[in-house]
């Protein structure tokens, strides 16, 4: 067959794999890697030499990476890749995600590649200014339970952003469920906030759960457009990466915050899936499960994922890491030493725990963060 | 506050989850476990009587499982759940996803909530009318490598038409990159195989891959509908599980085979995700990583995937499992005499190797299984 040529095929991106075999296997494992994450089908069988040089991805390096694992460098064509990001997770980790030795732990994005994606519009510094707060840590909590009526989710709204609250979220659970469905719960909650707002000069934001397939969304950001809402949480795992990518692409005009359900599920590097896919898809912020807590992620991994969110990456605006998961207010201070100001506190149940000491403890909340960040200037 | 009641509340979906605890610790880590898949909160800090005895987790069961771990059963209150798959998956696995001693292994429906899923449209006895096909297992191949412009599919997609496979996918890498853009090549296969059935009297059927976010699946729609195609092929985990089912539900006016990239990343069962949720997501066929090709899972999971998308369950059409990934012509009776015959047989790399034997080969696999099938008859 003839040779061609492919646009942009000479840029590859670096995917990098833990791969676990015999020293032995290794080089065989790695070009069968290559095959796997590109055209699925062996060497041999592929005739046309520009998609033996341009297409099939390439073994970079291979390096031991202990116990019995090696670092797999691949080089993916970037014209397999498009420009959705569903097709990127696909050629990054779709079917040797069944291939239970391997891990899929880092990306390497040449700026013709990253140029594709627009990434964060708002980002942090988005929100900082939308909250009036340029220069301390940022303060979250979460509407909850769900079960909660749409007017009882408002009355806790309003309690949270008189206690000056920064950011006011649905609890990512609360979806479009009859005892609080979509609509009325928005229009509750953000009323709440607004008035709240306007009472103390405030600035705080709710930020209302997406959930559902495309027109169910397109019937939530009609809401959130028609009620001014500011901000809105959405799952990229569960929607789907290219309906996160989308949405903000296309759709969404305010701030949106991802949230990790489902994106635990194994073997893609926390800080590479929350902090580098999820900024690239273009999230403003993105919740983490701080060490800690409910979860188990080490101390490491948190702060990975916190600079992958907001290191200086390419044109990319920086994401909002959120330190969450169990979090409480004893905890303020040591998690502002941790991260610095460039961050997020979510703390949610811990608030809703002191029961009728409520908004004191929202209050309390607010204050240790404020106060620690004048220590801090 | 007072009490009160939710619709549908008193139904509970039983999830089974296999949890890694020591023996003291189960009782409470399951408690946890039922916290953090509904309510989110402490159960100290929920003061509605309602909310704790009907939106809050049961737990239902916990049964020791061998090396460590335990089988714990929680019923996830009915009103949680929604309608929509995402929110389902959200209740089964979205926050315990991100902590490594939960597995997901399976989940028992109650009617009343079965009810609010079709299901598979077609499923596996409309594949069968489609392809005039009643009887015996029916056969797949691919269209790859990716990197091949829509002429040259369209050509193997003739060939492979002219040799009586009765379905030909597109290899689920190819997007809607610039070499062979989805309009073009849908056009090209489409005509290509309609031209070969109409000189043979054929029944192939060619199944293009969808991808990307929302709008770009409306236009791929557009063309499926535009064209006739008589089936598509999906990833669910890609696409996001709610747009997979909004597309069964609204969309597609054709069979969907599921395939199951990004779905091995971990800890859901295979038979549960790959079987029963995308049938329930309403797939018609799902493609699973048959034993002994490039994949690792072994052969009772293969049986259970198989059972799990074709056994009776309440109203739901069965679906059709295909079994795939490296598969060859030489296996083609040990599968069938593995999965009898309400299976698809995929195999794709293997019939490109055979080169410019290509047309022999891919008769040879057709005649192969339509021999067993009269002598099994």
């Amino acid at each position: 067959m003839r040779a061609r040529g492919y646009n942009a095929a000479m840029t590859r991106l670096l995917a990098h794999y833990l791969v676990t075999a015999a020293h032995t296997d290794i080089r065989a494992r790695a070009q069968a890697l290559a095959l796997e994450q590109s055209v699925e089908m062996p060497l041999a069988a592929i005739t046309d030499v520009a998609i033996r040089t341009e297409i099939v991805a390439t073994v970079e390096a291979i390096t031991p990476a202990g116990h019995g694992r090696y670092r797999v460098v691949l080089g993916l064509a970037g014209a397999t890749l498009g420009r959705d990001l569903g097709q990127l997770l696909n050629m990054l980790f779709g079917n040797c995600s069944l291939q239970p030795d391997v891990e899929l732990i880092d990306a390497e994005w040449p700026d013709e590649l990253l140029a594709n994606h627009p990434g964060p519009r708002f980002g942090l510094a988005g929100l900082r200014a939308a909250l009036g707060a340029d220069q301390r840590a940022l303060s979250m909590t979460a509407l909850k339970p769900q079960g909660l009526a749409a007017a009882e989710l408002a009355k806790l709204a309003g309690t949270f952003a008189r206690a000056g609250l920064d950011i006011i979220k649905d609890d990512h659970g609360i979806a479009n469920q009859d005892y609080a469905p979509f609509a009325a719960r928005v229009v509750a909650c953000q009323r709440a906030v607004s008035c709240a707002n306007a009472a103390r000069g405030g600035h705080s934001i709710y930020a209302p759960a997406l959930s559902g397939g495309p027109r169910q969304l397109r019937q939530q950001i009609h809401v959130v457009r028609e009620e001014g809402v500011g901000m809105v949480l959405a799952c990229p795992m569960l929607l789907g990466l290219p309906v996160f990518d989308e949405l903000v692409r296309h759709e969404l005009p305010c701030p949106v915050i991802a949230h990790p359900a489902l994106a635990g599920a194994g073997r893609i590097a926390p800080p590479l899936l929350l902090g580098r896919l999820f900024r690239l898809a273009g999230a403003d912020a993105t919740i983490f499960p701080n060490h800690g807590g409910r979860f188990s992620y080490d101390r490491a991994t948190c702060i990975a994922i916190a600079q992958a969110a907001r290191a200086p990456w390419a044109h990319l605006a920086a994401s909002a890491p959120v330190a969450a998961g169990g979090m409480s207010v004893d905890r303020v201070e040591e998690m502002l030493a941790t991260y610095g100001r460039d961050i997020i506190l979510l703390i949610g149940g811990a608030l809703l725990s002191a029961g009728p000491a409520l908004a004191e403890r929202a209050a309390e909340f607010v204050t240790r963060l404020h106060v620690a960040a004048e220590r801090a200037a």
